[in-house]
């Protein structure tokens, strides 16, 4: 059976969809995402549909569940590289792939993963100069 | 046609081969690659083939001739990802690869990407801070 690969790169996991979005290799797909996230404790998914010259519900539908998958188990998933062609598509279907973060490409993901995840987190890097960020008791 | 996507992480262009390495796509594959990496001036290029199951005399000679456009446009090649099984097949068929460097997964690749990239041009680096360095007139 065919099956995408999860590329581990730094702190971020990445997909690159290049086949048809059968049953069995999106489910497979998502198993693999979770068993890696997991694994590796990664913050960071990053799925590239350039290769993909439509997306309809049901690759749509896969997209929400393994970014749904990827938040509860405290990663981001951002989908990259959307053809223009595929974005109308997409809004003519009524499809608006509600849940689901995009940036431009691989590059702009990264970053913006980067910038979320630091957002989210400011505690972290503060506690340690300011005491006055302590919590109360 | 189907087609493999040229990712640009930084300085490093990485493609995901998952689709059966046919004659036009792989003459595409060197094509698209090449003008990336005129593009974008990017000096490395992973390849990752963690998601064949068989690697034939024609891959190989593909990967080969990737690799010798990438060096002559002054960008190195690695493969990454390959399968123990894929190893095992290749050695018996008496193909070894030639002129290709390989690397256990992408991140290694990228290590060594930047390794030698930093061993071929040490002087880039140390001339900024040495004035001794700067060349005679």
């Amino acid at each position: 059976m065919e099956r995408v690969p999860v590329l581990k790169i730094g702190d971020i996991l990445l997909v690159s969809i290049q086949i048809d979005m059968e049953d069995q290799v999106a489910l497979q797909l998502q198993e693999d995402l979770a068993e890696k996230i997991v694994a590796t404790g990664c913050h960071g998914v990053i799925i590239d549909i350039s290769a993909l010259d439509i997306v309809d519900s049901f690759v749509g539908r896969t997209l929400a569940t393994i970014a749904s998958v990827s938040r509860v188990l405290d990663a981001e998933t951002v989908v990259v590289g959307m053809r223009p062609a595929v974005a109308i598509t997409l809004v003519e279907l009524g499809l608006s792939l509600p849940g689901i973060r995009t940036a431009l490409n691989v590059e702009l993901g990264i970053e913006m993963l980067a910038r979320s995840r630091a957002e989210s987190a400011p505690d972290e890097d503060e506690d340690e100069d300011d005491p006055a960020a302590v919590p109360a008791p």
